[in-house]
């Protein structure tokens, strides 16, 4: 083995001082999941001691404890820069042991201070209400991962090490959150690491063999087998194995060393040589018994090394002065009195063990980002719109003009920005970023290749699990992304996103951790435009999901057009702290708004486009529109209607920022009532046109004074392999059918516009026979344009068309 | 190799049969993504041939045709029975391709006959306007696995292979599903698979190479890698690799016969020698090239072997003609004259090849589950019912009881039954099942462990994405099942969840589908129940997810207790072809109904408890709940509201089945507007507290005549590790809220209520600050019943406290 002589070979003095680290930790895991006061052991427990209701997670702590002593003495003598996430992140006790030992938790806690009376709070305050949650939690300092939901931590640990090219991030993954596919796709993020510009990933496999109820896969699975598959995914396996602790701080020692010396090695053969071949990484796989150091037997069943010691060992120790008794033997096996001094601070021994300042993990800056972040140098977004001398007169690809305004923020922000997607870049036609920077990969290339390389901005796996994983591990250790991703597909993390704006939600109001960038969703190849793929690609919900999230923390944007995607993706790039979801075609598309139109708009958030309204201040109608395709079909609708029914008072309007219709007491962006019904008015018909499933909006305005008027069409499941105007026709959101909603809503207008309605009727008729006969829309749907000429100039005033008559007596 | 002697060794001849199957699958394949007419090519290919729009996925498509080529010799030739599962479900001109030459296609949509005529309808009809889906669909004959969302194939396979102990099922995995973490984490399912009483699955690793614009991360890592990663997986690797047809059929037909033979093996150890021992179950390594035996390069650019072959790899057919005249050479390369006869039927040596009757894998029922599914055999619930002398004189576990319940399903379904979980079965306390079945476990079993056998009925691995494919994988084949999971976390399957219900929604209108049974999920654990996990385990938003699927298909209950948490599983277990939710709690709480009441509540849907309401048929405020700790709550206030507001003539609902909020226009439960009006009167304050995200409630009764006098309060996003009651108040959902807001709503009541409202005020500060002191609730919430005898006898008549005088009055 070639870095054995890198590998420490320890003095009993040494183990035993590592082993106080360890001891130490395990005592205030032990303390914080029971005791409510005589935290020092200083008299006998009694009842009192002892919290009513037992909450916490021993089983997975003393592994997490014997990582972070192993880690810390890493890098205290090897001068590593380290971070540790912790994947079995119910194991909170150890994250918050450790950071109360490294004085961290005082700092950030005065309160909670590094002495008995802080040792007591920071037992009383676990699990306790209005104290602290029970996992590594966003209160928990020196951490990014909750681990509440398993599945993340390698994804995390990846995005973490992301240009950051002297970082070691030590990931530990319970053997439980290892049958979890987040997990199982994530070791292959190994294939996407740049030796030169990146840090390195360690992951430690914590096997102790136990889930809730049941063993885990890879602990009763043959070893070999285990280390095929560990192999497989392109590891060098460095086992740690046993129950005798000097015996194991040993082989950690040991294990650490060989990890760190390959990692420098791969290091310097890359940076150094250029030898850019991928090669296995070091990996430890940790087996020790679950709940180790524990309670054996409790009541006569065993429970160190068993599935029983996962949450609280003894559950009686109020009541029953057996298990308090056996508790206190517990705690006391740790040594109390060689652990603290007797102002309950901890021995110079253990301070000593510390690392200094920043390089303490629970004081690393990289684990709070807001501490790192730098403002995204974003260019005027301005300069990259397209021309529009009238509305619908030229036509572009949205997407294709955001990714050439993309080429500055990756050549201007070099290892700060990164672009995220599963395999979809190109598809969801980004691709001209190609022209500044490469897609990343670290396995073979061949010469049929293109854009990639060992180094790049663009990460592309077809892991939507780990693509956002990576992405959340990189806002929260300080830089900038962006998410594109089919529309439907983005469900499959619905729960990671779930878990990040719970994360944003929490940190706000820590004021420790200054705000991140962003999290943003670009959401292409759209539920409209997937007529190729069909029914199993459509869907809108991820927004009705997001919009459940704290309404602080979410952003919904829906641009109708390439400019307003340019100005709103540009406002999400240099936001902060939310989850901002935009929704945007790639197929060409009319411009309807010119820059400092779409500026204007993308500001309001919602707004009537007077060029094709005709409502004079008193509109018989409201048409409006959220969504690129819902757009063009509305102002397709409106000029139908400005044709058959030229006196009828169209109004015009279009959302882009979706919270905008929620009323202000409910989001940050709702619109106050007076302005929401100078636009929607009180009494009016509104036919709204909405990108997804209809009832959303509903829900946003169900308290609006015009609300019972709102007649919204929608995506109600209804798809196929289609055209695209057929798509739209199978969902009743077509021009055709839009029309007939505002004969059908319009109060008189139905009966003295029969013969229009009947002629939507028979357009959509005539439209599904020509597409059935030959595949292909209709002509006149085709080469609709939209006839600048016939509203009111720009600016006009729309008065000229009003005169106190009801539109529908001059039918 | 010990199959070697089972292996074929094919004549020139049999190799020539095979590839005139092969190539006449191809021919069909790129007809249907190509050509509108001419499908013989009796004459040169113009261009009105050719579709107007090219829609298909080609790229996997060939690997598809060997792979059913192949399977077809196995099942004819070792007398097998098999099915096949496309995960590259795009691929679907193979599919369709296939089950033509097998003649089912004709035999169940009898206008694509088996001749020149229905070939051509067959190629125009695919991914054409009106025609079918561009995807192996559930359009298509012999599928059970639609494929356009990656990640589930394996998973699918693994439960249609449960309890069918004759059964191959074959699942083709492509290269970039592999990426995928469900694919990644159902590779784990081979340690679940009993072989004495399940069939087997036969993975086959489709490495062509590409995905849609990147390369596979299993082909361009080393191959002792990648074949390490399988062995670690599990599995004995037999590679296939190669790029010339007559070549690759041979080694084609030894790998399954190798294949074959192996699982056969492992059956008769099993079977006739109780040898249980796990064993490497065999898997194919496909290697052949993206888009093979299609065009090499067009424009110069090469394309076979490449991403650039993932769809339509001649784009310009129609207005090209040197694309057109490739495409024709495409063709006929094929040899089309060997394969199809002058009518068009394809020749005596191709239909000879195919398996007979339901042995063809495009007829075979278990790829049509609700032909071979027999209803489950359920006991009468109310035998397992609890005793309930009055409401709330008694408390259970909900869960717990319903445990016992299934213990009967189980021992009455043998082999028609499985419960699926995320180790979470016992957790959920459904633990009475163990009574009489295990939890399948095929890795190693120790003393320590405890239900875990090598056969059983309930299924428990740390991945929810594999629960929820086994369990779709197990319904599509026609058994029965139940997915018992934390609420929050099954939001980890919501785009599963998509796809299922697309696929229930789309099968409704096929008449050659029978209905199959249910996708039963019960949620326990819920939002209001984590407190001891804290706000990472706090999400009640997979309701929300679900009612956006289309209404037919979609069920939600939220079951108030014991007995109605009985009443409504029952009535699941038995219906068929829903998703049904059913959110219940495990933690003691109240029994409010009886037997009786409960069976007809749960008939109702949502209806009016008597014994909790004194309105006298003219309530001054109406109070509902739906779900159970939103019930207890508000039946609490109910019983402040008497004690502290005798007068107040309230009305007491609750909601079971919330679909009947919704309108019988939108849901077939919809409740008629008179019969809700009955029940929420037009005019009353209503104060809904509800389990969920309170905006649900909104969205589902908007167009109610009553909506605005609805307020609803639920979960708000506020949570962390602190008591259940402090969890309520934290969303201001607790009793005493409610009661506040009944005096807020009601016209005049606050002004005379005021000390009442100052009480409750004052209530909620001193339990939030017993809470913190004493980290439990306050007792008199503890110990808070329902105090049966101050409402009126149940059945009597309510109108006695009704006397004319509004309640305020009184006060």
């Amino acid at each position: 083995m070639r870095y054995e002589g890198c590998m420490a070979s320890l003095s009993d003095d040494q183990v035993h001082e590592l082993d106080r680290w360890f001891r130490a930790a395990n005592y205030l895991a032990v303390g914080q999941i029971y005791l409510l006061d005589n935290p020092l052991l200083e008299r006998p427990l009694v009842r009192e001691d002892i919290k009513p209701r037992l909450l916490g997670h021993w089983g997975t702590t003393p592994g997490l404890n014997l990582v972070w002593t192993h880690l810390n003495r890493l890098i205290r003598e090897r001068d590593a820069e380290a971070i540790v996430l912790c994947g079995p992140g119910h194991g909170g006790p150890a994250a918050v042991a450790n950071a109360w030992l490294e004085g961290t938790y005082s700092e950030v806690f005065p309160a909670v201070s590094w002495d008995k009376e802080g040792m007591g709070l920071l037992f009383r305050q676990f699990s306790f209400p209005g104290g602290i949650p029970s996992h590594v939690a966003p209160e928990t300092p020196g951490s990014i991962h909750e681990g509440g939901e398993l599945g993340y931590v390698l994804s995390h640990a990846y995005g973490a090490a992301m240009d950051n090219p002297e970082l070691l991030v030590a990931a530990v993954i319970g053997d439980g959150e290892f049958e979890t596919g987040p997990l199982a796709a994530s070791w292959h993020a190994n294939k996407f690491v740049d030796p030169v510009h990146d840090g390195a990933v360690l992951p430690i496999l914590s096997l102790n063999g136990w889930k809730i109820a049941n063993p885990t896969i890879p602990a009763r699975i043959h070893r070999d087998e285990l280390e095929s598959l560990l192999r497989g995914y392109g590891h060098h396996v460095i086992t740690v194995e046993g129950d005798e602790p000097a015996d194991v701080h040993r082989q950690m020692a040991a294990a650490m060393d060989e990890a760190h010396a390959m990692v420098r090695e791969i290091w310097r053969a890359a940076r150094e040589e250029g030898d850019l071949e991928r090669r296995p990484w070091p990996m430890i796989l940790l087996v020790t018994p679950k709940g180790w150091t524990g309670p054996a037997h409790v009541d006569g069943k065993p429970v160190e090394g068993t599935w029983r010691a996962h949450q609280v060992p003894l559950a009686g120790t109020r009541d029953n002065d057996e298990h308090r008794a056996q508790l206190e033997e517990w705690l006391r096996s740790y040594r109390p009195v060689e652990l603290f001094a007797a102002d309950g601070r901890p021995v110079e021994q253990i301070v000593g063990q510390a690392p200094v300042g920043t390089r303490r993990m629970s004081a690393n800056p990289h684990a709070n980002g807001g501490l790192l972040k730098r403002p995204l140098r974003l260019r005027d977004w301005r300069a990259s719109a397209v021309e529009v001398e009238r509305p619908g007169g030229s036509i572009h690809e949205p997407t294709r003009v955001l990714g050439r305004y993309l080429i500055d923020v990756v050549r201007d922000n070099d290892a700060t920005f990164r672009i995220f997607g599963p395999d979809e870049t190109a598809s969801n036609r980004l691709d001209a970023v190609y022209e500044v920077t490469d897609k990343v990969w670290a396995a073979d290339i061949l010469d049929v290749d293109e854009h990639l390389a060992r180094s790049g901005r663009v990460m592309e796996i077809l892991s939507e699990h780990t693509c956002q994983g990576w992405l959340e591990g990189y806002l929260l250790t300080g830089r900038h992304g962006l998410f594109s991703c089919y529309e439907a597909f983005i469900h499959i993390v619905d729960s990671m996103l779930n878990q990040h704006a719970k994360w944003l939600k929490t940190t706000r109001d820590i004021e420790w951790r200054p705000p991140i960038a962003s999290l943003n969703y670009l959401l292409s190849s759209h539920v409209w435009r997937q007529d190729h793929n069909g029914f199993s690609h459509q869907d809108p919900g991820f927004i009705d999901h997001v919009v459940n999230k704290k309404a602080e923390v979410v952003r919904v944007y829906l641009p109708p057009d390439t400019n307003t995607l340019l100005s709103t993706m540009a406002h999400c790039l240099q936001s902060e702290h939310y989850v901002n979801v935009v929704v945007s075609g790639k197929q060409p598309s009319f411009d309807w708004l010119d820059a400092e139109q779409a500026d204007l708009h993308c500001a309001r958030g919602l707004g009537i486009w007077d060029w094709a309204s005709n409502d004079g201040g008193d509109p018989d109608v409201v048409v409006a529109a959220a969504g690129d395709v819902p757009t063009l079909e509305a102002l397709a609708a409106v000029s139908l209607l400005r044709e058959h029914l030229p006196d009828l008072r169209v109004r015009f309007v279009n959302v882009v920022d979706l919270m905008r219709l929620q009323d202000e007491r409910e989001h940050p962006h709702g619109m106050g009532d007076r302005e929401f019904d100078s636009v929607f008015t009180t009494d009016t018909p509104t036919v709204f046109a909405y990108h997804g499933y209809p009832w959303l909006i509903h829900r946003l305005t169900y308290r609006r004074t015009n609300h019972d008027n709102i007649h919204v069409r929608g995506y109600k499941e209804e798809g196929t392999t289609t055209t695209p105007f057929d798509m739209v026709m199978m969902n009743d959101i077509d021009r055709y059918h839009l029309v007939m909603d505002v004969i059908d809503r319009v109060p008189g207008l139905a009966s003295r516009a029969g013969g229009v309605r009947q002629l939507m009727v028979d357009t959509r008729r005539r439209a599904r026979q020509w597409t059935r006969t030959h595949g292909d829309d209709l002509p006149e749907v085709r080469d609709w344009t939209w006839d600048a000429s016939a509203g009111p100039a720009r600016g006009a005033s729309p008065s000229t068309t009003a005169d106190g008559d009801t539109a529908a007596d001059n039918l």
